[in-house]
């Protein structure tokens, strides 16, 4: 049987499993067997069923339904996340960027400053954007939009790339303000093990 | 039947809502009858329908399960929305803020600076917080919590502070990256009319 | 016989107007017949009637001897009390936009973000000097001049455009300090009645 | 005969003197005795009579009807300045302050940063409120002015911390605006020469 | 013989070990040694021997002559670089934090956010203080360096403090200039390996 | 024999100059005998001699094997120091900007806004990237570094630049920790006498 960290977030407390709604522990025995541990943002939403399940719907409907490659995706959580400062985000989904980018150093580049990252211009202008929106998004225009066009994005894809940024600038809230506290296992997980 | 305004959003077009999936449709018809029109980010989020039942349903949990008044979950809507300089939220949710607290004035002063608003120090309290967590959500500690419940707030009401404030900076940066226009009867609803 | 409202600010008190030099009295009656109440800014300078003097002597001339439309003054002046978050002038002069500028719709506009305002590239030019000589002004230059000459401003009007920056600049400094509070009448007027 | 210096502002030009009314030529001859040359703001204002008189009128007002001492509102000009990184008002006003507070070295220390000044508990506390006034005005509330209560101020010496605060702010701006040019002779007047 | 990486900097050429004065080579030899490869800031810092000697030497007067723990160097030193967002320094020093503190995950909370990580209060008000001096150094008073000495710090101590965060004030903008760029080693060295 | 001032630094003690190692002495009588008195920078930094020597080297090798011009240097430090708001770099290196560059204005200039400086375009950028460097380093990109190789300066010359920037925001910083005072001489030194 599963069981959540009780030290998955520090500021309210982590529920028992058992005390769960079916879905919930249906959905977190999922993800424990696909990560072979449990990520403490299951734990830490887990505090409130309705607002675990309107999360993880969100989340699934941006991965699920998305224009952009999924390493597309976890590029723009970390460039988000890190100039948010969220340590949960940074450091769960730099593991993702390790895996689906399959560059072991790139996390460690976008949570510093994507603009010293080794990627396409294409992918600079992305971050551009999504951080620009993260970080005074009341600067941004139609002109921005339109540099995602010029490099190469279809509109659903800027979308997206609003949608990823939207969410993450949600979901950093969210584990800054629970202080959730990443796994052990994302530190290394991707990383290049000589 | 039911129409989208094509001016609902500048930075995407507006589906038609015949093309709509039916789910969709009928939460559109839903808010309509409510309202007496069809608020623009029905329009707006109606671009992308996973998107769309996505972020409605996470805006239904925290409202329809919410530990916090409406009027509280209002007014934390407008003076976040305020900060990060949202025009839609900013009207929209400046109506529901004038409906649920039933104050003429109080959206006004929210959007302006909830430093100013004729509100409790409880609320005050609250709105610090809010305000933090959207603009210098790196800042934000336990302390901030623990201030929370000393003005009379119950710990799930503190997670509500937090999850309302984490959904609006999503929803001001989907709105302010659409460029979504708000419906020109919120501009004057639940105002005093002499 | 007019009276200045005890609540007019909540920062110093509010004289009696019967103890006001005449030519201050003068001011308020005729100020008061012209709008129908008497705005709560003349209450608030009347605590230093030289300063009431001279604040509103500044204001007569920006007003009376300007090169810019007066529509183009009342936008100036949102843009930059929307910045500030002035809740006195965003009101008070967003009732003066409405007026002006005969929309219902832009007051709130530029209160909450002038990029997002329906209006002429000439007068974005305009609101970006005006908003950057307000929050960074040691980093206008000859350049911003520059600009607002090719989009058509003539070199007075270019003046003006600065002169009625500052001015506000003041003014919301002086509404913030006092606690200034706007009349209700301004949250409605010249909004579009159905 | 008066001359008005052609470089004492560089973004707009320096009217000829004997083109000015009558009022203003009178002005700036008295100006020009007392300080035995004159000051380039009086040339830069000119550039629009009707300015010049409601800048003077006002600065005058601030200046003769005042409840708190020259040397502190010398002080708080210069702080206000510093901050807002002006050069005409850094060094015009610093010498005001040399000369006023008979302190050779107290401008430099505001130019620079007030809190390393060497003024008292009472006039760092007034700064305080002038610069957090100046920088971030929306973040003032009655707390700040009881703090001033609290050190020693006056009721009407606390709005005149706010008014002459507002003044630079809107003086700044002009000056910075319209690139304005201290005189050679503010650089070392009040200096200490061995 | 040693070599030094062609790609260590990105904006800079890096020169040919052969080439530099024999101090520099000695060096670079005794630091291949030490660590097992040759952190990339000799190669870059050896574009300009003279700033490659004074930048060691001062880093070694640093860390040998400390009052503090090599540890508190360390911590104090990510910190900074976190804040400072630098590639470099958060990756290199990041290795040194895990080494010296023993701890493989504190390193990422420091980069992250120095406020979520597990340390003592006497380390989260050192940190403060290393922050504010990094952010807001015109905002350091007495007052910070009085707290230093409250929780624990003697003088020595705390002059260390402001040392250890200028220095790398120093050398994160050189790293970020040069565009410098951390040996793939360092992203797991420390790293808790399973 | 050399005396250092008691009020040198105000948050830490100035050593006696008898106690000190033979060489700060050596250097501190040169220094003393070219400027005809002690620069306060020399008392500050004999707190601990290791550090004095390391800051001294560093600054030696920064001027002594320089591509720039000694006055370009001063300029850079007086920019950088303004925007660091270091009251001790302000009025020291103010004066040796007024010698170097035998101008009596330009450091009160470098001071308030480097942009209202009356210097070169070329200049102008080197400041640009500079002032960039310290308050927004994370920006930085190859860009701003062509940008200076586009105004002319060679290679060497853009790593001075850079390592000029760098060093001061160490040296403000130990200067503004320490409290640093600048001898009264540095404020009149090189001004136009009459």
């Amino acid at each position: 049987m599963v069981e959540l960290a009780d030290d998955a977030m520090e500021n309210f407390p982590v529920p028992d499993v058992e005390a769960l709604p079916e879905d919930l522990r249906d959905r977190i025995e999922d993800e424990t067997e696909r990560a072979g541990f449990t990520p403490n943002v299951f734990a830490g939403f887990a505090y409130k069923p309705s607002h675990f399940r309107a999360f993880f719907a969100y989340h699934d409907a941006i991965v699920d339904d998305a224009a952009l490659e999924r390493a597309e995706i976890e590029m723009l959580i970390v460039a988000v996340s890190g100039v948010n400062h969220c340590y949960y985000c940074n450091v769960a989904h730099g593991a993702l960027v390790r895996i689906y980018a399959e560059d072991p150093l790139l996390a460690d580049q976008l949570v510093a400053n994507y603009r010293t990252a080794d990627i396409s211009d294409q992918h600079k202008a992305m971050l551009d954007v999504a951080v620009k929106l993260t970080e005074r998004p009341a600067e941004v225009t139609r002109e921005d939009l339109d540099r995602l066009r010029e490099v190469g994005f279809s509109e659903e894809e800027i979308w997206d790339i609003g949608a990823v940024t939207a969410l993450f600038n949600l979901s950093n809230r969210m584990a800054m303000f629970a202080d959730m506290r990443p796994n052990e296992e994302f530190h290394t997980l991707g990383r290049k093990q000589d």
